[in-house]
This record gives C-alpha cells, structure tokens and sequence, in this order.
C-alpha cells in the first residue's frame, strides 16, 4: 500500500501540467477570430489561419508584481502568464530563462548610442538558445493534452532543446531537420539519443514534412512542438518581454531589436509588452516602445515586404551562414509586419560579412559570444543606428537569443591565436611580447 | 559639479575590491605555515609551498543564512565567505554561479545507486565551465590590488573566462595556452580580441613560462590569474561547495565527486564544506561527507600516488582527450590526496572510450551535454559504483564543470543523424519511420 505523502505526489502527477488550469481560456484564430477549446490544434477550420492562446483577463488582471517576484528563479515566475505549467510535478522543462540582462557600454559608445543600450543574452539558457523557454511550455502543454512523444521540425536550435527536454523527461522524441546544419546543432542534438531525421531539403521542406506526419495514425501519440502544439509553444517567447520588463525595473524598453526566423519570436515580445502594460504590471516609455527586426540578407522575406510596403511575404529559398534563421516561407511574417508598423519600428538585413562583423564586435565589446543569429542582430542595431531608424537617444534592448559555441565555423577562419611561440622566455622576447 | 548621487557612485568604486575589506586577514603557506598580508604573492618565501587566504574566524562565524539568501543569483551571495567582491561597484565579473543541481533519476537507475543522485551542472555558467568562478574572484582581487592587464596559463576553460571577463571590464588581456587545444576552447578565446598566445608545448611547459613571465618588469601590471593572484582564485572554487550545500537545504551531500586537474577545486569543495559546518551554517551527513577525485587515464599523477599509497605525486606527460584535466604536474596533488584519505573516499580514472561513454551515458540520461571532463567524472562515477568504493546507498553529488559544445569532436564520430531521408512522407515511410 503506498503511504499517504505518496498518493499525494501521484494526485498531483494526474492534475499535472492541465491546460485549462492556468490563465487560459482558449484557442482563436488569427485570421478571423473563430474560437476554439485549448486543444491541439494550430490551424483554423474556417479560414485556415494560425491560432493564438486567448486569455481570461480577469485571471491575468489578478497577477501582481509580489506573485512574480515571489517564484522561481526562471521563466517559471510567469506561470501565471502562460498556458501552461502552472503545477511544478507537470512539468516537462529544464528551468530555462531569467537570463542575463548585460549593460552594454562598450557597445554603446563604439555604435554611437547616448542611452543605455543592453544585452538580453539568452545563451545562457540550458541549451544556450532562447528555445528553451518555448519548448519547455510546449511540451508541458503536451504532456497536459497526453501526448507520450516529442518531435520538432528544426533549424538547429530546436532540435538541441527539445531533444534534451526528452532525455531529462525519459520520454522519446524525434526531431527533423534539415541535412546541411551545422555540426554544433546537429551533434548537441544527437547526443541525447532519441531519433534524429536528416532531411535532404530546407528547412521549409522539413516543416512540411512534419505537417504531413502530424496526420498519420504512427505519429498520433506525438507533439511537433512547432506543428500540432504551435499556439503554446509560441506563448513561451513572450517570456522574453517579461523578463526584459522585470529586469529593467518593471519598465517596457524604449527599442527592442529582434532576431526573425518564423517572426514568432518579435511578435511576443510585442504581445508581451502590451500584456503588462494592461494588466498594469509594467509601465510604457513615454512615446510607446518600438520594435525593430533583424534578417539575415539570404533569408530576408519579412524586411523584404516591409521595405516594399506589402503585406505580401514572398517565399524565399534561404542561403547564408544564419542558418537559424534561414525561414524562407515565415509562419508569423505578417503579425510582425503589423507589431513593427504599428510601434514606428523598421527591418533590416544584414549578409554573412557583416554577420562575422556583428558577432566580433559583441564579443569584443560585452564579453558576450553569440551565434550567427546574433550576430544578426547586432549587425542590424549598427545598420538601424547608421540610418538614423534607430533612435540613439533612446534605452535600447538587442536580444542574443543563442551561443557562438553552436556556430563556431562562422568566425573559425578570422579569430586565433594572435602570436605561436615556443615556450621559452627568449621566445617570447622575439616575438615582440616583451615590449 | 557632481551630483550627489554621482559622488557616492565614485568613492564606491575608489574603495571597490579592496581585498582587505572581506573576512579575508592574509595569506598562509600550506606548507610551514608562515603569515604574509593581502598580497599578490602564490609562493612562500621560506619553503616555497603553496600561499592559501586565511580568514578571520569571527566574521565568518558572523554571516548567517539569511544573509546569503537575501544576495544576489549568483556566486557573490558568498562575498562574505570569499577573498574580494565585498562591494558590488569592484566586481570584475560575468556574475556566475548558482548553477541548477538536477537531479539524475535516471542516471541513478543505470548505474544502479539507491538514493538521490545529483549533477551540479557547472556548464550553465557565462562561458560555460566553473572557471568564471575562480576568475571572478581573481580578477576582483587583481582590480583591487592594482592590476591593469589579466592573463593566464590555460588548459582551455581559463583562457575563455579570462578574456571573456577582460572583454566585459575594458581591461587588456594576454592569455597563454598550449597550442593543440580544440578548436571550441581557441576560437572561443581569440573571438574576445585580447592576445592570445599559443605555446609550443604542454601546459606544463606554458605554466612554467608564466612563472617567469610573471617575473619580468613587463608583466608588472599583470595579474596571472593561476600564478601571482592564485591564492585568490582558489578561493573561487570554495562556491561549488557552498552552492550544492544551499541548493540541498543547507545539508553537505554524503558524497560528492570531483575532476582533478591541478586538484585545486576538490580541495576547495572539502573546505567549503568543513567552513559550512564549522561556522553552523550547514550539517553534515551522518558518518561525514566523503570525497572521490576523477582523473583521465591519460593525465593520472594524483590518482595513481593514491593507488601506490604515497604523498609523492610523480608529473607525467599527459595524453588523451580530456584535455582540461591535462595538468600533468598538479600543484594541489597532494591536498587533493589529504581530503580524499581523510574522509574515506578514493580516486579513479577513465581512458578515452570510457570518457565518451560517461560523456553520452549523462546526456541520454539527464540532457546535460558535458565537455571530456564531465565525461571523466561520470566514467568514474560509475566506475566507484562498480568497485564498490563508492556507497550506492548515500546521497551523491557528481560535478560536471564544462560543456560539451566545447569538445564536440570528442563524441562527433559516435553520434548523428539516425536517419537520413529526402523530404516526402513516403521516403519516410521507406525508412520505417512510420512503424
Ligand atoms: C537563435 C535563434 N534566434 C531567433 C530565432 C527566430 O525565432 P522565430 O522563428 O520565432 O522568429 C531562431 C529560430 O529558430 C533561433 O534559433
Ligand atoms: C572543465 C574543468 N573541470 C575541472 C578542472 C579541474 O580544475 P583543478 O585544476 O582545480 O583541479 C578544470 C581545469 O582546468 C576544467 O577545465
Ligand atoms: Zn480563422
Ligand atoms: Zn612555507
């Protein structure tokens, strides 16, 4: 017979990591508002569009500040926010989040910024990518919705996360990726043992790919954290807005400039935002803030109909370094159009020199070693500051969102050892480390 | 004219890091026991023994719990414990520490241990190893005594921290290492732009070298982390044992352990933990705590001067793959053999293969990725399980101190893809995929 504190724990475990526990109320479409139940399900019957999480407001509205400060040191303190993981025994995560917010003052001053300017440097999560934090309420969601398998479809970072999320949750996953990433990517996936699919194609081919597999009756026991349990798995990004606002003393940033892959990430940060500042949690800069997005120059398609004043995003077929990013058909391309219109913001692009450029000067400059990704990013604040888009008067974030270890090869043929000698104290007199 | 608050601002940083305003009272040899003051001095002028802080015992008896878990999420919550970092404003740091402890259900059952098993995962860190620890302390220390340059002798994990750190600070940095270390340690030094200087020899040979470099009026201003400011960052080690000790309920883990390089940080885990107990901050298990040092067979002085009985640790030309852990000259050997005899525990070592498996045997079981090291200690590990030294029925603490993005090509050969296939569903099905 088991003991009392026992049948406790196995109470919990069944109540565990329920969806409709938390904050939220629903699914709805993006596209023309129909509604549904907080199942598993990412398209829209009617209209095919994308589903978003819908809240309660009133049981966002009860959140305080004290509620917050009071839990975890990670993204779980916003439980509350999120639709998922409101009960710790459900759970499936590695504890990402609550990152390093870098003063970035070197920066600052080589760019020509007069405002504070910081570093939100989401390397530092288990996985040294900001997809800890979707993963971790993606597949909590799941388990919640009782799925018993895990799977992605992935441009690198994803792949490592969820595939570490299963190992540490002993449940199996499959994750899909394209055939050419880089070995930091493909390797650190690997490791964890489950199932790793190369797929001869892009990125864009492996997402369709999974769209399809999501229907059969073999995967029917399985969450594509980006397919079939998208609307959670997206909520997770808004943990990055919230962070950024707590870190800063409850205060929204005057600029934010974000890396665009799918667009997902920008848009929550954005929502975010918008979330705090009606529940009364968080106060606006005077003026709004403003977001700006960051593409890479061979994957650019949401900069590109920005630029052209659409609202059509026109497919790409990516190249460049950024592999990360390199999203050629991006699934929220449209929302993050409106997020930066609607807050005066602006897109830029920048190419694999100037990729290179952008994560020498964060290194130098912050101590701080990104992936191609950032690199990205910041190559666009310098490009946003030159055109005079970027306001330098004004308190700026640039979100890192992944680690420099991943994609080393970026930088391998620029960076080394700056002198070879041999070990001896004339040796290093001759060449010229003596003074 | 200054304002106020300005002028406060500056008088914190002139009294920043003065090593003199911790508990700190001096610095003492190991070996006969001789007093010198705060100095930046490793060596005893009477018998050349190593120099260790030594504090004054009541204002560590004065620090309380409480005031540690009112400190900030990273390691100078235990300022009041260490060396230098009293105040903020002086604090040459990435802020590390306060790692997640996780525990290893899974890792437990394979290896067949019956009571709570725990990975201290150090790769959590900024640069990814528990070198920012020792780095933080003694860059702080360094600024305080009036250093204008850092540098160090590295095995790889000391040479990203330190420029990392020199990077973040502004301060020039010169970093020595041996020239065939993997391309994730080299590349993420060199990405920071300090000197980087690559020696002809083991690190053996480029500790030496630092030795005399540290003698010469060029390097006057220049605070060698592991040679003239050693005392210092030895300390910075003590956090390891503090943390797991907090992270447990202020409880000293029955057994813990730990990869030995020089042995420094398994001698300053046992002192972290005799501190604890000694001023009543932490209770030690029943019987004491026991301490187990892992090495690689290719670099085992320390463990084979236990094996053979003896306090004489004979230097060897180090080989293999773990090549943090490649010290073959060890200058804490023989403290590291005192803790481990004087708490019951023993020494091991894992050769290559072993090393890969401990490395792939942590991440299926837990989604941690260690570095050649970690795969040391969980090798060994297993390793005391099987011989029966270590107690499968006392609660573990196993250390991982480094990341595994930082040694792929140790496991790049064993794991991938285990699927490779074009991008249709019935490719897919082909490759059985589909049941
Ligand atoms: C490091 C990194 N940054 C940013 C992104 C962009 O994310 P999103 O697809 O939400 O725009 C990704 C996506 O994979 C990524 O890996
Ligand atoms: C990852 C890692 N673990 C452990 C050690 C061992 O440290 P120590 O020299 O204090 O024994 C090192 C030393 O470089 C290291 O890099
Ligand atoms: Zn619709
Ligand atoms: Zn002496």
């Amino acid at each position: 017979m088991e003991s009392g504190s026992h049948h406790a724990t196995s109470d919990e475990r069944a109540d565990a990591g329920r969806v409709a526990a938390g904050p939220a109320r629903g699914l709805v479409c993006r596209g023309c508002g129909a509604e549904y139940p907080l199942v598993a399900q990412h398209a829209c019957f009617e209209c095919f569009g994308p589903l978003e999480v819908s809240y309660d407001p009133a049981a966002l509205a009860r959140v305080t500040r004290a509620d917050i400060e009071a839990g975890p040191h990670n993204i779980w303190r916003y439980a509350p926010l999120l639709p998922a993981g409101q009960d710790p025994a459900g759970r499936i995560t590695l504890d990402p989040g609550l990152t390093p917010l870098v003063a970035a003052t070197g920066l600052a001053a080589e760019l020509g910024i007069h405002a504070p300017l910081w570093v939100k440097d989401d390397s530092a999560n288990p996985t040294h990518s900001f997809k800890d934090r979707v993963v971790s309420v993606a597949l909590t969601a799941a388990r919640g919705l009782g799925f018993t398998r895990f799977a992605c479809a992935s441009t690198g970072n994803l792949a490592n996360s969820v595939a570490a999320h299963a190992a540490r949750a002993g449940v199996p996953s499959i994750v899909f990726i394209p055939a050419d990433l880089e070995p930091g990517k493909v390797i650190t996936t690997a490791v964890y043992g489950g199932d790793l699919v190369a797929i001869d194609g892009s990125y864009d081919d492996v997402n369709r790919l999974c769209g399809e597999l999501v229907e059969t009756d073999e995967f029917e026991d399985t969450a594509f954290v980006n397919v079939n349990v998208r609307p959670y798995y997206a909520e997770g990004s808004k943990t990055l807005g919230y962070e950024v606002a707590e870190q800063l003393g409850w205060r929204i940033p005057a600029q934010v400039v974000v890396p665009m892959a799918s667009g997902e990430l920008l848009t929550k940060i954005d929502k975010a935002f918008s979330e705090l500042v009606e529940i009364g949690l968080a106060t606006a800069p005077d003026g709004g803030w403003t977001v700006f997005g960051a593409q890479s120059t061979g994957c650019n398609p949401i900069a590109t109909a920005l630029h052209a004043g659409t609202d059509t995003v026109t497919p790409v077929r990516p190249t460049g370094i950024a592999k990360s990013l390199n999203i050629g058909d991006p699934a929220a391309g449209l929302y993050a159009l409106e997020a930066v219109r609607r807050t005066g913001g602006w897109m830029d692009h920048a190419d694999d020199d100037e990729i290179r450029a952008g994560i020498r000067l964060l290194a130098r400059t912050t101590g701080v070693f990104a992936e191609t990704a950032g690199g990205v990013t910041v190559a666009v604040l310098r490009k946003l500051v030159e055109s005079g888009r970027l306001d330098p008067t004004r308190e700026t974030v640039v979100y890192n969102t992944g680690e420099g270890l991943k994609t080393i090869d970026a930088v391998a043929g620029q960076v080394g050892p700056s002198h070879r000698v041999k070990a001896s104290l004339r040796a290093v007199r001759d060449a010229g480390l003596l003074g």
